[in-house]
C-alpha cells in the first residue's frame, strides 16, 4: 500500500542551515521595451557572426556524441593571444562563465574553516559564491568615493587574513577602478589569493592599466575577465582568468570534468576571430557612459565616476519607487548597491534617450546630490524636473 | 623595483588540504581509431540534426548579447514532456551536465558538517563531487555480483545516516540495475536525501523501471539523467533531474545564476525535438552490448551483467598490460572500477569488431573468470586465446 503523495515545502527538506531564509539571486527577468539592468552589451551579434557561429555548430556538432576537449586547449590559446601579457595557454583557464571560475577558485583555495574577504558594496555574488562553497564572508569596506583606501584596506587583511581576497576593476556596482599600487599592495600583504574581478575591464577609461601586468611578480593573484560584457556574449556563458600556471594545476582538481561544452568552446573562438566587431561597440557604450554620467550630474544627482558599462547614481530615500516609476516607463534599471542608490545600464542612444525621458518624469521624492544627511541635502521633495 | 619572476609549485600554493597530492580527474583522451573508454554513444548526430543545430543557434544567435533564461523554463518543460510520469516543468531541473547537478544537490544538502554515501565499485565522480562540495565521503559496499543487498544497505545507512545517498542504475562501471524494491527500502530508510543517477537509463533492458515511478511518494528522491549517453549529446553536456518542487526551489539557491547557456538551452531543445532519431540508436547499442557479454562469456572471462551501454569484465591480474595492449591495436577502453576489471563501451559493430579482434590478440597472463584467489582461478597464465 503506497503513501498518498505529500505536498511539502522547502521547510521540510534537510536544506543546508546557512541556506535556510534566503532567496535565490537574481535581478527579475522582465520583458519590458528598455531594459538596462544587467549590464549587458546592447548591440547584437551582427548577422555575419550569427552565420560563422551557425556555421561553426553544424561543423562541430558531428562530434557532438563526443565529450569536448576536456581542458579547453585551443579556446585558451586563442584567449592568451586576446590578453596579451605574453600569456600562453598554461597561464589560462575558462568555464561557464566567470560565476563558475570564481567558484572553482574558492573550491581550490576556500572551503570550510578558510574565509573570502571583499570591499562592498561590490559584485554581490561574490560573497553568494563563497557561500555555496562553504567559504566565510568577510566584509570590507570602500570610502565614500567607493575607491579602496590601501592603508585601511592592507590593515583589513591583516587583521582577518582572509584566504582569498577579491578585488574588483572597475567595480561593479560602482564603476570605480582601482590602481595598479592599491592592488600590489593589497597582494603583499595578502596572506593567501588575491582575485581581481577584471570583468568590465575593456570598458575603463583609455590608460586604464590592467592587473594582468603584475601577474609575473605575483604567483597567489589571479585576474578574471568575461565574454559577457564587452564582448556582448552574455548568452554563450564564458568566463576566464589568467594567473601562475599552479594556480591552473590546482583548478584543475576542482572543475567538473568536461565542464565547458563544444558548442560553448566554438561559440568563444567565433567570438575572438570577430573581436574587432565585437569590442567595436565599446567606444560608443563609453561615450554614452559619458554622456549619461554628465546628464545626472546636470540634474543634481549624485553619480559615481564610472570606468564600466553602468552608472551609479542617487541618492533616493525612497529608491524602490523610483525604480518601479521608470518601469512603469518601460525602462528596467537595477536596484542595487548602497542604499539610496541605483544602477542603469548603458544601452544604444535610443535605449539611453528613453531612459533620460522617463527620469525627466519620473516624481523623486527628497532626491539629493550629497552622501550628507537629507537636511543638508539639496533638495526636500518634488519630481526630477522639480530640481533641476 | 620588482622582485623578479618566482617559479612556483602547486606545492608552493594555498590548496586546501583535502586537495593536496590527488591528480585530475579523467580518461586519458587520446585520438585513437577506436574510441571505447568514456560511454559514449558512437552514432554521431546525424546531418538533418546538425542543420537543426545550426539553424537554431542562427536564430538565437542575435539575442546572445543578452543572458540567457536564468530559469531554463522551456528546456525544463520540454524534458519533462519526455520523462513522462506527469512531470511538469515545477518538478524538473537541468544544469551543464549531470555532474554540475550532482554538485548543485550536495551544495544544497550537503556540505561541511554532512555527509554522502554511495555503494562502490559505482561512479566515481560521486566521491570527487562530494570532496569538491566539502561533503565528507561514506563508501558503502555492493555484493559480489555488484547488486546492493537491501539488508545491508539499509543497516548501513541506520549506521551512518548520510545526507545524501547516491544509488546507481544502472550502476557505473558494472552496469547493474536496481530493482525498484531497494531503492524504496533504502529511501524510506534514509534520513536525508536520496539521489538516484540513472544516466544510463535507456539503455536498461525491456521492463527495467525507472525510479520516477518511486517520485510522489518519496519527497526526498531525486532521479537525475543526461543527454550524454543515449541521446549522443555528450559535446552538449546537459544533465537533469526529476524531484519534488521543493527539491528545485533548493537548487535554485545555490545554482550559480545563468549557469546554462543559450546555446546549451537551445541545442537540448533540438536534440529533444530529434528524440526519435537519437534514441533510434540505443537498440542497436543494447544488441551489441548483449553480443559482447555473450562474446566475452565464451572465452571464459567473466563479465558483470549490464544493463548499459558499457560492459564490465576480468579479472586480470595485470589488468594495466591488457589495457595498453588493446591500446596499441587501436583500441581505447577504460581501466576503471574494482582491481583486474576493465570497462569497454558499446560502439558501433565495426568499432565492436574491431575490439574483439584486439582481445583475441592480446596476450592476457593470469586471466580468470571467477573471483575466487588466482589458486581457485581457471587458468595459470597464457594469452587470451590458449585460455579458449
Amino acid at each position: 500500500m503506497t503513501t498518498p503523495q505529500r505536498a511539502i515545502t522547502l521547510a521540510d527538506l534537510p536544506l543546508r542551515d546557512d541556506l535556510r531564509g534566503r532567496s535565490p539571486y537574481g535581478a527579475p527577468q522582465i520583458d519590458v521595451p528598455v531594459r538596462l539592468n544587467t549590464n549587458e552589451n546592447p548591440y547584437p551579434p551582427s548577422p555575419g557572426l550569427a552565420a560563422g557561429l551557425a556555421e561553426a555548430v553544424r561543423r562541430d556538432a558531428v562530434s557532438l556524441n563526443r565529450y569536448p576537449d576536456r581542458d579547453a586547449v585551443a579556446l585558451r590559446e586563442e584567449l592568451a593571444a586576446y590578453l596579451g601579457h605574453g600569456l600562453g595557454v598554461e597561464r589560462v583557464w575558462a568555464a561557464n562563465g566567470s560565476n563558475e571560475v570564481l567558484q572553482q577558485i574558492l573550491q581550490a583555495f576556500g572551503g570550510p574553516g578558510r574565509s573570502a574577504m571583499g570591499f562592498e558594496p561590490s559584485y554581490s555574488m561574490h560573497p553568494i559564491i563563497a557561500t555555496g562553497a562553504a567559504t566565510r564572508w568577510i566584509s570590507g569596506a570602500r570610502e565614500d568615493d567607493f575607491g579602496i583606501d590601501p592603508d585601511k584596506a592592507v590593515a583589513a587583511v591583516e587583521e582577518h587574513r582572509p584566504d582569498v581576497v577579491f578585488l574588483t576593476s572597475p567595480n561593479n556596482p560602482t564603476g570605480t577602478a582601482l590602481p595598479l599600487e592599491v592592488i600590489a599592495r593589497i597582494a603583499e600583504a595578502a596572506p593567501g589569493m588575491v582575485v581581481v574581478d577584471e570583468a568590465y575591464f575593456e570598458f575603463a577609461r583609455t590608460g586604464t592599466p590592467s592587473a594582468l601586468s603584475l601577474l609575473p611578480d605575483n604567483p597567489r593573484l589571479i585576474v578574471t575577465r568575461t565574454m559577457s560584457k564587452a564582448f556582448a556574449m552574455a548568452g554563450t556563458r564564458l568566463g576566464y582568468l589568467a594567473a601562475d600556471p599552479a594556480v591552473i594545476e590546482a583548478l584543475l582538481l576542482v572543475r567538473l570534468p568536461y565542464h565547458l561544452s563544444t558548442l560553448t568552446q566554438a561559440a568563444a573562438r567565433v567570438a575572438l576571430a570577430h573581436r574587432g566587431e565585437l569590442l567595436g561597440t565599446v567606444d560608443r557604450l563609453r561615450a554614452e557612459r559619458d554622456a549619461c554620467v554628465e546628464w545626472l550630474r546636470a540634474r543634481g544627482l549624485a553619480v559615481a565616476d564610472s570606468d564600466a558599462n553602468f552608472v551609479l547614481f542617487g541618492r533616493f530615500p525612497d529608491r524602490r519607487a523610483v525604480w518601479e516609476a521608470l518601469l512603469g516607463h518601460g525602462v528596467l534599471i537595477r536596484e542595487v548597491g548602497p542604499p539610496e542608490w541605483l544602477r542603469v545600464s548603458i544601452g544604444t542612444e535610443d535605449e539611453m534617450a528613453a531612459f533620460r525621458a522617463a527620469m525627466a518624469a519620473v516624481p523623486v521624492p527628497g532626491a539629493r546630490s550629497t552622501r550628507d544627511t537629507p537636511a543638508a541635502g539639496t533638495s526636500g521633495r518634488g519630481d526630477l524636473e522639480a530640481i533641476l
